[in-house]
């Protein structure tokens, strides 16, 4: 039997900043998932460990209990190892698409189990609902079937997993305690060990368009969910990554899914195909397959054939075409130069305004919407060339948009001399 | 039109360690009484509080706009000046019911509104109703014609006054946010500004029986509290108080009531006489009238005659015999010496466990429960001498009551040196 606690005794001892015990953290966790704890004195918790935080051991215990709170998937009977990668979530950010099936195409199974986007980064769920005939929701068994066939399986996590995590993050999201770093940790960390994953690879985004805007908040969060994962007996890497710039040429569903599919087919924008490469390599890594070259695999178009078996295995039509907006605008250089910024925030809302995003859970997205750049950084812009262009289904969301790219990207004259932030920034392990 | 804010965008500046607006205040506290704001919402916003603070201006702030929640009351057509106390809580603390007559019959209108006790603190309420026939409940006209008539009125607050503080009092209770000294002062001065005091005097208690343990958290408070009656145009004095032993030598409802008559009647422990005169000399100076001499008015035999109207004017019969507990249970002395020390907080928890108090609001009290102690810290004690009697209906109550007693006292050996703590510790003004 564990040790009853009372819920003001719990929060009392966070907010004089003494240590939570195993046993308060498992009795508070639990007795909140079933209702004995109300909303009003977990956000109060909540707010404690914000202002006063929590240690590795606690962090520790919080995961396992929220993990406890559900179901935890098996893997084990794979005939093959699984690695897992998950992103903080950032603007283009379209990496899981290419890399699940190269992964897969390289002998290591990955049960991605994604989420929907909320706010101005894309959910990959969203991007994939945008290819003909696809279904996100599959059964255990469904999806155990698919890992041992095809090798990837991208899907939605059921309701099982985590509950305690789904109910504690729609509170921190209306009680001002979202940014918690012990909870972000744990919330992310809760759902992946869940799924049972045997390895884990983190891809912490930086930057303006990003959740962690500075290098030393993302390396605290790196380094606390890779210890997370390390005590919970998963091989877990994790790398820092650039969102000041977003990912690629495109941000929107199906403008992003015609992106990755370029990358299989051996092209796509080269920070695209550096970022994928170098997740996969940690990916096999944490699997126990580095000796297989991920680039030479990417190159073979196996990667290509298990995108198609992947799409195929959950209704897709991955020969099908994808669906185009109705609406563009242009908007055109003002000057010649060369680009120095483009900013990933400005170009995440005006996708997420265009339709491609959702303001609350449970609207509907834009398939087609999105926007489109020609240039990146470093790039030389005369005046006049297009720069960007808008994609929706309703034009009157073209003005919004536009605003939101106001002031978001500088062009110098030429031969101003550019330095180019490095896309990947550390790596914790 | 007061502007419009969100929950997330308050609790946020807070929780960051930023300054709230007046507008921010204004909105938040009417929003939550108004069911706006969600008490998750509110729960966050106090622990950020606690932990953040709030300066003079914000405190000041959230004070009027819990005063403004509800209504005000208003004695300016009163004949003579109005003067309240206020006491932050502690054992024995049977001060209000001699005081309050004493100063209406020094020419200056007392107008306490009183609560009833919660916890190891005895209310006033509950002491008043031990006397036959008395009746805490007043209309507003009722009131200010005894203010008129006698001159002092002890009655309970009308649930009109801030009705945010009623709510939030609650919310704190629940949540480990009572503790925040910006909440527990503007929550006291709401209430005391709303009565419609000219002036006001606090106590504040310091020591193991009181909600301050330490004296600079008492002084904090007191500053804290003084700064918002002067804000606010009430002329208010704190005095810093000895809570480390209890008042006088009972603690209970109809126990107090017979040792405030015994004051009245010009004898009674010394320290309750002090203390009553003190507070009498506080109020009669913030209310302009420096020239009377309480200790001549008490001696006089007025200040009975106005606590024999003001239990008439309410129903009660000063003269009917006060209710005696059906059980007691006499502790001696285990040793021949000098008492040292007597713990107020054993003292106050044995009487709450004996019945003198209740658990939860809506709890009946016993009026006859309480605890009678024969010495005082310095007086001689000889073995086998009563120390302390247990008064109960309910004798299955002696058991616990005798348990929260267990080194609750200290007997030294005759000669040992003793230094009284002063009963006054510090004036703020």
């Amino acid at each position: 039997m564990a040790t009853v606690h009372d819920a003001v005794e719990v929060i009392i001892a966070k907010r004089d900043g003494a240590e939570l015990s195993d046993s308060q953290i498992d009795w508070v966790v639990d007795a909140y998932t079933n209702g004995v704890v109300a909303d009003e004195q977990m956000a109060a918790l909540a707010m404690a460990i914000l202002l006063n935080g929590m240690n590795r051991r606690e962090i520790s215990r919080w995961t396992k209990a929220m993990i406890a709170s559900g179901e935890r998937m098996d893997f084990s009977s794979l005939s093959r190892p699984t690695s897992d990668k998950h992103s903080t979530g950032g603007v283009g950010d379209k990496i899981t698409l290419p890399l699940a099936p190269l992964v897969a195409a390289c002998g290591v199974a990955v049960p991605q189990l994604s989420g929907r986007g909320l706010g101005h980064t894309g959910g990959t769920l969203d991007k994939l609902e945008s290819v003909p005939g696809w279904q996100a929701s599959l059964s255990n068994e469904a999806m155990l079937a698919q890992l041992e066939d095809v090798g990837a399986v991208i899907c939605a996590a059921g309701a099982g997993l985590a509950p305690a995590d789904k109910k504690l993050y729609a509170l921190r999201d209306v009680t001002g305690t979202v940014e918690a770093i012990p909870l972000i940790a744990s919330s992310i960390m809760s759902k992946k060990i869940a799924e049972g994953t045997g390895s884990l690879v983190l891809d912490v985004k930086v930057g303006t368009g990003a959740f962690m805007k500075d290098l030393a908040r993302a390396r605290e969060l790196a380094r606390t969910m890779v210890a997370l994962g390390t005590d919970a007996g998963v091989h877990t890497v994790a790398l820092l990554t650039d969102m000041s710039t977003p990912l690629g040429l495109t941000a929107g569903n199906a403008l992003e899914v015609r992106e990755s599919v370029e990358v299989l087919a051996g092209g796509g924008p080269a920070d695209v195909v550096e970022l994928t490469l170098a997740l996969a390599r940690e990916m096999l890594g944490g699997a126990g397959r580095s000796d297989v070259d991920p680039a030479a695999v990417l190159a073979s178009g196996k990667a290509m054939d298990a995108w198609n078996q992947m799409i195929s295995a959950q209704g897709g039509d991955p020969s099908a075409t994808l669906p185009v907006a109705r609406e563009t605008h242009v908007v055109n250089a003002p000057s010649s130069g060369v680009l120095t910024r483009l900013d990933a925030m400005a170009v995440g809302l005006a996708a997420w305004r265009l339709g491609a995003g959702r303001a609350k859970l449970g609207d509907d997205v834009q398939a087609g919407a999105g926007v489109v750049w020609h240039a990146r950084p470093g790039d030389p812009v005369t005046e006049g060339q297009p720069l960007l262009t808008l994609h929706t289904d309703e034009p009157a969301r073209f003005e919004r948009a536009l605003a939101s790219l106001d002031g978001g990207y500088d062009i110098a004259p030429a031969g101003t001399p550019f330095a180019a932030t490095p896309l990947l920034l550390d790596r914790i392990s």
